[in-house]
């Protein structure tokens, strides 16, 4: 954006000139990469899915140029059925970064500054500053965990990726429990985008809390990365008011493919189990073979691990994996400079990833 | 809304307990009705759509799971290709309604209050609401037209749908021209729904103003309202407000199929020009049946028109043609309560309007 004067400026709204936007992880259209670098699955999505969009296409002349359902509907039955709740508790949105951008609005515009922790997803900062958000960010402590004590202090809402990012680490629901309890004035957000690895849902609270709000994605578990649908669970008052937030910005975010796509994947609970099983034990794998080669690997609950070695510099690490073809993904940030955060892959390319390792880079 | 408790509220922005929301046409899933309400295009979209939807099924092992481009360059390239303007004047969008919201944001909070019609696309104040943008509403003349000189006052924007909605009525390039040299600081939209049916696009003005954006959408000319993709086209300090506004909401807003199959639409030009004068004409011909009928129709560039009967009220028309499996669009608002927006269908659905109209209502 160098290249705008200030005369160009003065068309943007002032508050846009000061914004500073989210970077995405890198999607590099090169061949052969094996890409650990944005927490993507590595394996396809349920055949199911392929079908349901053979059914929309085999009925496009008719469907594609109709409208989809703004409510969606057909999505958060399918959504209410697998999480064991009632449809009345499901929002859906674009991919769960829409979803956390209307509870950002729906919520956290508050007198009182939101709580959240200094290293989660960087996502955070962004909506607060344009949703105009007060924000008190709250140390980790050494071990990269949650301090739950120091979310008992006044405040406009809070929200905790979990199992955390990049950390990786998971919060257990006990702990989530005395958050919720400790703000019965306060939204709880709990951002669940890599739950389905081995963290605890806090669905099984959504009942019992009337101040908290579960956030799940499709891009992860289910490996619709490609789609874009995100949903949030939370008692029917909370849902109104994403609702409300959604239908003043944008009233069909969902298409029919995705849609019908969606709908596909959480009807296949069997595939969704048995390939978040293989992701766990690849994981488990990895992250031997990475602490025999010296790494020390933050305890991980997600899709991805969290890694240092102390016998050289991450960056520089990051650099050399990638000049072999192998991307992850580095943070230039304080605490966690030393940090590789690592997708995990299929049991071959991580593989690749402990032999470049082991017999190039540290040999 | 009306089971939420005071006490349940304390939970939401209070920004958020005060928003009307927008709400759609109606989009019922009763089989065998005439739908003429949202002015969906009666055709389906051209047939390379389907086969690019099937270019991605075909590899959706290795693609789904992957997030789709942030910047989704392929439909940026096929748009500007097509609109006949460097890349760089691209900005995409999950449907025009949520390009129209990025623009609002990234223009329009501004000291002065922005300026629109009375009678236009009922969004604008919604969009505002929303964003905290203020609003100066300027009346229509009493043949419907919009008052070019009311459009040379202090503002903080303007925005002009063209052709408009729901009257159909389109402005003159020249009209334009003088609304945006009138107004050399402020940023001019020019929203182009149904630009394509008639109208003259305002993009051929887009080198020549540094302060025009041109907002156009996929879900009427191009078939594809089941896709939500929408575009911008402006000079590239404008569009870099939209991406700096974009990528603080949500990275990936256009998935996979959407981006291949409307890469597809752009392509296929010749489908596109074909479609569009098959509607034209099924419009004509519509009109003249029902100018014979003794409707007074505003003279349409639109794929929809705006129709009113002096010997019957509106409302009571609208609902006499639902109970014979026809929906219109009915505003139950100033100036226009004596009115129908009525979609335009193929000539067998206009025709049996018609004739539900001639045999049977009026009879």
């Amino acid at each position: 954006m160098s290249t705008i004067t200030t005369e160009q400026m003065r068309f943007w709204s002032p508050e846009v000139r000061e914004l500073e936007p989210y970077v995405p992880g890198e999607q590099p259209k090169i061949q052969n990469l094996l890409k650990l670098n944005t927490n993507e699955n590595p394996y396809p999505p349920s055949p199911k899915v392929v079908e349901a969009v053979q059914a929309v296409l085999a009925n496009s002349a008719d469907v594609l140029r109709l409208y989809p359902d703004p409510d969606a509907s057909a999505l958060k039955q399918a959504i209410a059925k697998q999480q064991h709740v009632d449809v009345s508790h499901v929002f859906v949105g674009n991919g769960s970064d829409e979803v956390l951008a209307h509870i950002f609005k729906a919520f956290f515009v508050q007198e009182l500054p939101i709580l959240y922790p200094d290293i989660t997803y960087s996502f955070y900062p962004v909506y607060s500053q344009f949703f105009g958000v007060k924000t008190k960010v709250l140390p980790l402590n050494d071990d990269f965990e949650i301090v739950v004590d120091d979310y008992k202090q006044p405040n406009g809402g809070i929200i905790i990726t979990n199992p955390n990012a990049p950390t990786s680490i998971a919060l257990g629901l006990s702990a989530i429990e005395e958050v919720l309890q400790a703000n019965p004035d306060s939204v709880v957000v709990i951002d669940e985008a890599y739950v389905d690895f081995g963290a605890e849902s806090a669905v099984a609270l959504v009942e019992k809390y009337d101040n908290l709000v579960v956030c799940q994605t499709t891009s992860k578990s289910r490996s619709l990365a490609g789609l874009r649908v995100g949903f949030a669970i939370a008692q029917p008052h909370l849902i109104a008011a994403l609702e409300a937030v959604k239908n003043s910005f944008n009233s069909y975010p969902i298409d029919r493919f995705a849609i019908a796509a969606a709908v596909a994947s959480f009807e296949d609970q069997e595939y969704f189990e048995a390939q978040n099983e293989k992701v766990i034990a690849s994981r488990e794998k990895l992250v031997a073979q990475l602490t025999e080669l010296g790494f020390k690997v933050l305890p991980s609950s997600a899709n991805f691990i969290f890694a240092s070695l102390s016998s050289k510099d991450a960056a520089e690490l990051a650099a050399e994996l990638r000049e072999r073809g192998i991307i992850v993904r580095y943070f230039n940030k304080p605490r966690i400079n030393q940090f590789l955060r690592i997708t995990i892959g299929t049991d071959e390319q991580n593989q690749r990833l402990v032999d470049t390792l082991k017999n190039d880079i540290l040999a």
